[in-house]
């Protein structure tokens, strides 16, 4: 069912978000920013919203609201932000439990939660993209489901303890991993080599991981318990005692996870 | 220029190479193992090589000979082999100096090293790899480049020292970022929670890195100074210090490379 929705925030995930929301048959009624001129860039994006200057919502006919906002300001709009009795109120965020929503005369709160990593410069589908869905009440979750498949994003159940462990696994997946690449690019530089030896690398690593799983895709010295090369690659680090430390630590820690290790 | 080419080793880099160097027009005359079985397995995929039960092959005719075998056998292989006069002798380590070659009456040295993690139960193509060479004089080099371009390979020229460099740029993009992955499918599975949610986020994770650099592209607790979030990720994994120290040390490592950090 096509909803009307208003959109608060105008970060990475809100302007994500909100034009799929409308290729997806839906209609945003209002955007709301802290900053005017980047809800009014938002909005030039979308099908003439009205670009809002404050957070009573309460003359609105949206059916969902959607906080799109840095994690720390969630609590702030909820507790500012007036709505139509009925509306949907919901938040996107992996780390911010469902309860931050609520208040008195709440009822209908959930979490709308995309599993991404959204940045300006790249566009995302949120075809098959994991939306984990959380909801204070049957009704919510239905329209939050029915909202998320309409994207044909792949929507799942999780709570907002489940959300704790898939953030931090998320951590790793993404942030940690990014640092592994960018550690790499760097040695690299340093070297006078050209970065992108090491793309058909990174892509086969990724793949390989994904096909076989990480734990039987694991390969090189630590694995194999090879100490020369281990003490080598720690010799060439020494320009950098943190990565020297966080090579000995990730070897360790590859050696410990050895099945039977 | 089509080469008469013997391989030895039957490992992984061996038997994806020997049937890419046959697809390109070369043809394998002979295979040795230190398991003849191994041999013969991977001569079953060629056009009929013999299977050598020994390193003479001084009544071959062979061009070039490519000593595909872990990184600590090398040298005796290297020590062990007869060779008819002017065939060139090639390994393929990213380790592994150009001078473990070296030996009196042996003047065509080189290395053919393919930056690419090889396993069984993946194909890999040539296409487009990189595949760094070194050689003891300029017919090697013609001759290992060409046969390199005949695989559509990325030819690159790299020193020993450039190789040590590459190396372990390698293993923070392949063994560390794989390990990083491991780490994030056991904390999905330590929480009852499906490993594949992860999926579409590590593919735009590595697509990100390698479209915008992997410096502007990391996100996260740790280059935005949240030590709340950095504080309760540490307490989640209090039930392992290896990872927990992980967790600590890459997001400070993070938060040293940030510009200005």
């Amino acid at each position: 069912m096509s909803q009307l929705i208003t959109i608060i925030g105008t970060g990475n995930v809100a302007s994500h978000l909100a034009p799929a929301l409308e290729d997806a048959g839906h209609k945003i009624e209002a955007v709301y920013g802290r900053s005017q001129d980047r809800a009014r860039l938002l909005g030039d994006r979308l099908n003439n919203p009205r670009i809002a200057d404050n957070l009573d919502f309460t003359r609105n006919r949206s059916t969902l609201f959607i906080i799109a906002v840095s994690d720390n300001a969630i609590e702030k709009v909820a507790s500012d932000i007036a709505l139509p009795k009925q509306a949907v109120l919901a938040h996107t965020s992996g780390t911010t439990p469902l309860s931050s929503l609520d208040r008195p005369g709440l009822e209908n709160t959930g979490v709308f939660y995309p599993l991404q990593t959204f940045s300006r410069q790249r566009d995302i589908s949120f075809e098959g993209l994991p939306l984990l869905i959380e909801a204070s009440n049957a009704f919510t979750d239905e329209l939050l489901s029915e909202t998320g498949e309409s994207l044909k994003a792949w929507v799942s159940k999780a709570t907002s303890e489940d959300r704790q462990g898939i953030h931090l696994a998320a951590m790793f997946a993404n942030n940690f991993t990014n640092h592994m690449l960018d550690i790499a690019g760097r040695i690299m530089k340093q070297g006078g080599l050209d970065e992108n030896l090491l793309k058909p690398l990174i892509r086969e690593t990724v793949e390989k991981a994904m096909t076989l799983s990480p734990a039987s895709a694991q390969t090189g010295p630590a694995v194999r318990g090879d100490t020369n090369t281990i003490q080598r690659h720690i010799r060439q680090l020494e320009y950098n005692p943190v990565i020297q430390e966080l090579y000995r630590l990730i070897s360790r820690s590859i050696a410990e996870s050895k099945p039977g290790g």
